[in-house]
């Protein structure tokens, strides 16, 4: 059919097909389609109007993908099976603690398409709102796990991780650590994902700089040249069970607390990790809110991760605003190369805050403190290794890569004098993300103001970077008529 | 685009299309699809391989329906506004109490269709698990009157009206209780549902015998010639956001407690009763399982209607087995004519819960007790008023049909001696199902025996009628694959 269905796997049928009325199909049913060795459970949507022909079904591209089928092949069709699991489910919404194995069946059928969506929303919702334990997130965590693919570095060899909890725009510190570490010797095969909300993930900008789909047997050859790589984790099948959630959970706009943790130390796991240090940016916009919020999320972060023995490390930052000058793949892009090019103009908050993650980092690894690591970080940053670092990962991932230059620019001018005394994040990337980021790469934000700086009108705010004039327009509109990003605060 | 997708709206888009670009719309997506004053928020499936003409947009059938659009309209189509109430959502899935306004906004928003089906489940399952108060389910069932309809029978006038909770395939009370107590002048204006996981529901039953779909003028004059009416209430939009939660709690098989609840209050207040008898069956393989669940229910239904200002009584009765000999629209209405026209073996237990749920009405309409109320239904039936009175009630709907016979009839042997034991109410109910009830209205099943007979091997245990060959191949497969319906006991 043709048709994206975000993921949901449907089978659709005629309304007179005789095997709908002999089995007694309707609309929303689930049922088995399968072929050969392969199956899959697909909710029927039925069709009127003779669009498919007599004797044939259509499936949306989900389910075609899923199914490996081409046009054309020989299907059986049946009701699906009850899953078991969904006993375990409701017996979650009815209040009641679910053990290791009841969590892992519903992970595995989740993982093999066998929920639809209306069940995992179901699943999450009873989830959500701290109704998992401890014991239960450490069970979720660990099922994740083993529904996907695992990388193993050797016994014994320490791999080190770094993650954001996220919310601040251009906050790309990821490339920075990556390379300031592995210039001190810390095993880092970096993976990351692409953007779900925002207007770039780490494995955006590094596709703006170099190759990031990497197979398992590439990574493993990068990290051997390099001692880390900086790709795009998405192709290899680490804990799928968490992409799958993560689809409902942001349309429900649900960020249920032991989800998040199953999710992100999941993916550590399965790549191979033993010590992650988690940075938690804190502000009114930001993705936590709150000082006791971050506290908690630290405590169940650390705990969950022993618990399956990794080692992890919460830092909690100041999350009140965004992160360098650029938003969007090719303008953090150029934050990133301008910190370790050690230019003239590379935004020091960027810096100064990868300085300090790397800090963590090395403390972790040696346990000479924050101090030590903070020199060492600095040092290997000002003195061109970590510049070296990037590049030498970089050469092995494939070479570096031109930016691109956006087709049309806007400068956007302060209306008034003032202070810039808070940005909204989450519009900020919004603005960004209207402007095409992270489809078009080169499309995005660079400010010229930061907290707290003096401005004066005429004053430029930012460039509002696009591919097409229709999205500058479009994102053009969303600034003028939403509540200002940008509030700027009068002195007298 | 002539697809049902089971009521949830969709709007199909080509992937090229250039507002799906500008706008950034992606697949699942929710828009707001507008002509004229009339708009719906529809889930975006995108549609690749150009199936959808260049600047046109396809609509699911229940989308079409709900816009009132024919092909060709000029549509405006744009990013759905933030759902207010969704919010409301989120803060009970974090465990806190909603209120009354709370409750309403989000009933006027799922009525409205502006809730996707994962966010249903999601209200649906953080509502389920006894996790709604007394005062949230009062709410609710208010909030759940006010989406739609209200019927008015006039100040002071006292209107009955009963309902089963369900489970006994056969129990078809009903057309029996209202013939009886209108007969003795109770008003009953009776709006059934049709099936929605039974063999048959009331609605089915009646109509097999005569016309059920009566607008709410044809319900007020039949009532007003005959004191009461059998009609389907699928038409009249009393409570609709029920029908819409409904739909998921089906597919989510969750039966909460507190939407039950509401669910059968709001449809009895909207039809404006104003005394209400409930029959709670309980039974092993029943809707409701234990003696103290039937409790709990019977409790929170009393105290629901009367904070809802309706006269609420329940009968808890045995759910062990099925009722009458009918299962299926057809012969269920068998069942309840022979009852009627005291025909020689009519069935005995079909017609004793009849009159005692008769005399429960009675007796909460006169208040001389239950065997005074057992007496006078007794007499009404006997004496043929009861006969008389269904009769003048179908008349008043458009006259008796005359009962089909399916096209094909098998008979199932007892394969050996034994006393019935035991049957399993919802394998009997599956059984009719897959025999093409309740679509077909001539198939189903008749019992040729009941709980505590003495069988020998080759007598019949029930006959199967199916309009398909098919259809009753298929449902004689279940029969024969599954554990036993009919639990024969050996004596020695």
């Amino acid at each position: 059919m043709g048709i994206d269905t975000h993921q949901e796997l449907v089978v659709y049928m005629r309304d007179d097909c005789h095997l709908c009325r002999s089995e007694g199909f309707v609309a929303s049913n689930r049922l088995n389609v399968s072929c050969g060795g392969r199956s899959i459970i697909a909710v029927l949507n039925v069709v009127y109007g003779g669009h498919i022909p007599h004797g044939h079904v259509g499936l949306s591209i989900s389910a075609l993908e899923r199914l490996r089928v081409r046009p054309g092949t020989l299907l059986t069709i049946k009701h699906a099976p009850p899953i078991r699991s969904l006993a375990s489910v409701r017996k979650k919404v009815f209040g009641h603690t679910l053990n290791g194995r009841e969590i892992e069946a519903i992970i595995n059928d989740v993982t093999a398409h066998r929920y639809s969506d209306i069940e995992i929303a179901a699943f999450l919702s009873v989830c959500a709102g701290g109704r998992l334990s401890l014991t239960e997130i450490t069970d979720l965590t660990r099922a994740m796990v083993t529904s996907g693919e695992r990388l193993d570095w050797g016994d014994g060899r320490r791999i080190y991780d770094k993650h954001c909890i996220g919310g601040l725009p251009g906050n790309r510190t990821t490339p920075l650590v990556v390379a300031i570490c592995s210039a001190g010797g810390l095993v880092m095969p970096k993976t990351s994902s692409r953007a779900i909300t925002s207007p770039a993930g780490t494995a955006d900008t590094m596709d703006a700089l170099t190759h990031v789909d990497l197979g398992v047997a590439d990574i493993r050859r990068v990290v051997e040249e390099a001692g880390a790589c900086l790709a795009w984790g998405g192709s290899m099948n680490l804990s799928p069970a968490d992409d799958l959630l993560i689809r409902i959970e942001r349309a429900l706009e649900l960020d249920g607390e032991g989800q998040l943790i199953a999710s992100v130390l999941s993916k550590k796991i399965a790549a191979g990790s033993t010590h992650v240090l988690i940075d938690i940016p804190v502000g009114p916009t930001a993705k936590v809110r709150s000082q006791p919020e971050a506290e908690r999320l630290q405590s169940l972060l650390v705990e969950v991760g022993a618990a399956c023995g990794l080692s992890v490390r919460c830092v909690i930052t100041d999350g009140q605003g965004p992160v360098g000058r650029g938003i969007g793949p090719v303008e953090e892009a150029r934050d990133v190369l301008a910190v370790l090019q050690r230019a003239d103009g590379a935004p020091a908050d960027l810096r100064d805050r990868a300085l300090e993650l790397a800090s963590h980092l090395f403390d972790m690894a040696d346990g000479q403190g924050l101090e030590a690591g903070r020199e060492r970080a600095r040092l290997i940053l000002e003195d061109g290794r970590a510049w070296a670092q990037f590049q030498r990962i970089v050469a092995a991932q494939g070479g570096l890569k031109t930016l691109p230059r956006a087709l049309y620019t806007h400068e956007e001018l302060a209306p008034r004098d003032g202070t810039v005394g808070a940005i909204d994040n989450r519009r900020l990337a919004k603005l960004a993300k209207l402007a095409g980021a992270p489809a078009s790469k080169a499309a995005g934000l660079r400010l010229c103001v930061g907290l707290g700086d003096q401005v004066t009108a005429g004053q430029p705010l930012f460039q509002l970077f696009s591919e097409s004039a229709g999205e500058r327009d479009y994102a053009l509109e969303y600034y003028t008529s939403e509540q200002p990003i940008f509030s700027l605060v009068s002195e007298r």
